[in-house]
């Protein structure tokens, strides 16, 4: 781009910086490794970088002016499109906030490129402005790999490093910090060094040991009734009907995982074996004698459990792909320790070319999967029956709202901690990108800039985040970036006015609170959250009525903009205490 | 409080926690050690120190809906109170949107009490829900001690190391982790503890050794010029007269710390000694030949400085309460090593017990003190001249309409990136609560939750917290509090659209961005500040005739409720580029 003669002379003689710099060489390593588009709520350090945007179409800079919600965005755009979720931060004030949102992307295995400018070399033991003691050290917990480039000369290096391992199956963020100075050095290492450059990580795919899976292979087919957890780890494409294949093939009833694990979605709900999310107390689970885990980490706990999750006496098979998870609280009978999808074709191909199931067999599963699941369908529908047109709203009437105006390319962000067992019961999700959550985090405020970056990185679906009150005052700077970029997400709030994560737990407590009636620390009222976002450029419209509900859900998501729905939900609903 | 039966039966039979545990004792050692507020965005973790609260006025839990915003919170009531902040936060998701501001009570110096209400200790090595593989890793760097208790036996020993530590000078954070079970068990240890209780810190005060004070009384008497560097650790009233009382004593003049550095006011600028704010190109700099540093760490460092802070030849005094400071970067002529106040007092003595300045050396010091005092009256007086009716207001315009409504009971909190050059040359500070600000973190968003906790800890206090628009995004739930707790804090927005902090790094960068006039990654235009705060419940109104800023700001002081004043100001009024 030319430099304007016109605007050379009272703030910007003509330009200092012509050679390619370390912001340049950043910016192709991106576009080479993917990143078509970056987030970030610069400062200073992110100069050398935003500098070599000028000119540029990709990969794009999206602002946003909050770094966990620039987290959740590139996590949401990581998800979308396979390929890396990149931010870059503003020294250890800008990662400071970025932490909790980092520690989302690791438990929900992310590819999320942590790039932390901080200050110059020079001044980096000073104590200086925005330096941290030990800036690696504030996430490095939460990463795969944690580094800082000491000079320019390994800056092209470093970042290839970075995605590699960002990339590599089981994804998760990575975190490099790179000086500013480093950025503002030519860029002349490019040529220079003696290993070869790769823009993707070697494929390091293993499969199950055979023998393992044709012992898991006769387990499956000789048993009663096989109950298939079908987690997160299953949700990619190449996986994700292997399940369904699987499931019919053996006649088993398949349940998801529950809301503090669900983070994506593994299995077709609309699917003849699907039996709801998993839990103890599931009635699924005294039907089976063998339970076979497919990418899922048994157990994420909330509460110390009471009672074993995996019932005694049933055989676990765990196929999974973390030698870490296997084994950790349910040692299995049988350990299938590789690729998800792999070790779904070769159990596939072993059932296949093993003994047939035995009629008896498969009418005796087919039987248990039609009754468990009309039980279920049963349950549902007097649940939702008996709520329909309740006043104020309930959760589950808001969430049967939301999956009549669904379609096959709706995907739900959901992100609200009490209504969030309400979510995974009733949404409908055919497909592995129609739910994302970052479930087993716990963080507050995700959704919202997750639905952002999802929305980027798949215009093509159409993206409804499901957020409680509590959310929406984490997340609030993402309606900006909405309004900015035209983003068509609908942002559904889900107004309680009041944290009832935190009355359900008085409540269970069964003290004082309970005894009085009071419950400190849960009023979050007095919130009106269209005003809001009109406010930050988003339009909205609030209901309290639920025969309303369908229709105002209906002109959100056909409105082509950025729009809220703010729903008056009773505040008594505060979701199953014994959950 | 005695349960109310008409409520016992449907969610809440009768009480099933009668006995004091773990949540009482928590509520007692608060309030022992003078914590009669704390704060927190809770989560279930923290339910039994919620339940300890019900018929119970104090401590008084405030609900602030987000971590970072509660630890700010928390750092203006310790501001305001002289006694501990302590915030409640829930497991590692809280802990991580703590972290931010955690840094910056770190850099600031300020009691905060972290208690983070873990995960029960049967589940927390099990990957749980919001269990870290390593909690006190994530803030350990920021604070002055970081533990975990173990069992209940130890809680009233780690909370009262805690206190302890938080508040022996010099003050800082610390966290303690708590398991939830271990607030759930009976508070059994209370009498048992075979080491004597304590409600506050031994006093270790030192006093500079009686040499270095004598040598540093002679240079100081002796010289031609000597130049005070008074430091935000001056601030507290007992130290705060004793600088004024020496720079009268000896004729010198007194500069404040620059705007990285300035986080509490420990100089009253309308004082006839007082230079402004210090910088190597301060007129006065080339006058002194001796700078006692009072109170400071000399320096934080924004960028990579092109000639040394103190010149060459320049005789240092260092008076300062944390050796790690002194001689950092800047060897002192004098270490005087103890508490700042009893060290002023100290000098005092020696110079009123010694030879009294000579009436030419009096003389000649009164005079440069008034030359540099006039023309540095005459320069702001140009500048504010020459932007008085300018359209768009510039930020100076609006730093000088700040002023006319201050009182002496006036704090202004102050969160504003590139403006804060101007707050700290033009605002007035007659004391030491005249001017808080977490200027030496960096951090966005601390001032708006300061702003509520210097509100509540000092009711007294007029408190005017100036905010860059950047500032806001960070900081939006504290508009929640103000609102639910008629909190009269007057916010005001400096909305120029835009992080004037990263144009000005592009400006001074002088590349593609300058020569072209456009400036990736600054615009964050587009937001109505005042509607955005009706949503959250704060009233405000929105100025950009410069005529009009004394008025609405003199009512927004008057209002006696939370009110917000958006501030439209030049976008282009990006400060200072070489400071």
């Amino acid at each position: 781009m030319a430099p304007r003669a016109d605007l050379g002379s009272a703030q910007a003689p003509t330009s200092a910086v012509t050679s390619r710099d370390g912001g340049d060489l950043l910016l192709d390593v991106l576009r080479e490794w993917g990143a078509d588009h970056f987030f970030g709520c610069p400062g200073s350090t992110e100069v050398p970088i935003l500098d070599a945007c000028v000119g540029r179409d990709t990969p794009r800079f999206v602002l946003v002016p909050h770094e966990g919600v620039a987290v959740a965005a590139a996590d949401g755009y990581a998800r979308a499109t396979g390929r890396p979720g990149v931010v870059t931060l503003h020294a250890n004030v800008g990662l400071a906030n970025a932490v909790s949102h980092a520690h989302a992307a690791r438990m929900s295995r992310v590819p999320v490129v942590l790039l932390n400018i901080i200050k110059q070399r020079s001044i980096l033991s000073h104590g200086a402005f925005t330096v941290a003691p030990d800036h690696q050290e504030m996430v490095e917990q939460y990463t795969k790999w944690a580094w800082t480039t000491l000079r320019a000369e390994e800056l092209r290096e470093d970042l290839d490093e970075a995605f590699r391992l960002a990339l590599q199956p089981p994804c998760g963020p990575v975190y490099l910090g790179i000086p500013q100075d480093v950025l503002e050095q030519p860029a002349t290492n490019e040529a220079g060094s003696i290993y070869p450059r790769t823009v993707k990580p070697a494929r390091c795919d293993s499969r199950p040991a055979a023998d393992a899976v044709a012992v898991a292979a006769d387990l499956l087919a000789g048993c009663r009734f096989p109950l298939i957890v079908a987690g997160g780890a299953a949700a990619p494409p190449d996986a994700f009907p292997l399940v369904q294949e699987l499931a019919q093939v053996l006649g088993a009833g398949v349940c998801c995982e529950n809301r503090v694990s669900l983070d994506y979605n593994g299995y077709p709900t609309h699917d003849a074996h699907y039996l709801g999310p998993y839990a103890p107390a599931h009635p699924a689970v005294p039907e089976a004698d063998v339970i076979l885990a497919v990418g899922t980490r048994l157990f994420v706990e909330f509460l110390p459990p009471t009672q074993p999750w995996v019932p005694p006496g049933v055989q676990l098979i765990h196929l999974h792909d973390e030698a870490k998870d296997i084994g950790r609280l349910y040692p299995p009978a049988v350990a299938l320790m590789g690729s998800i999808a792999l070790g779904l074709a070769d159990l596939l191909d072993a059932l296949r070319s093993g003994t047939d199931l035995s009629p008896e067999t498969r009418q005796r599963r087919d039987e248990t999967v039609t009754r468990l699941r009309s039980a279920r369908a049963e349950r549902v529908s007097a649940e939702l029956a008996a709520i329909a047109t309740t006043h104020p709203i309930k959760v589950g009437r808001l969430m049967q709202a939301l999956g009549a105006v669904a379609t096959e390319q709706t995907t739900f962000v959901v992100d609200a901690a009490t209504s969030h067992d309400q979510a995974v019961d009733y949404l409908p999700r055919p497909d592995g990108m129609s739910f994302h959550a970052a479930a087993t985090s716990g963080n507050l405020g995700w959704g919202m800039g997750a639905a952002l970056g999802i929305k980027l990185g798949a215009p093509g679906r159409s993206v409804v985040a499901v957020l409680g009150d509590g959310v929406f005052m984490f997340g609030m700077p993402a309606l900006w970036v909405a309004a900015r970029h035209s983003l068509p997400v609908v942002f559904v709030v889900i107004n309680n006015g009041m944290y009832a994560a935190v009355k359900a737990g008085l409540l269970r407590r069964n003290g004082r609170a309970a005894a009085a009636g009071a419950f400190p620390g849960t009023d979050i009222s007095g919130v009106d959250h269209v005003l809001t976002a009109r406010g930050l450029g988003v339009d909205g419209v609030r209901v309290s009525d639920p025969e309303e509900l369908e229709g105002v859900l209906a002109l959100a998501v056909a409105a082509g903009r950025p729009f809220l729905v703010e729903v008056m939900i009773d505040p008594d609903d505060v979701g199953s205490l014994k959950r």
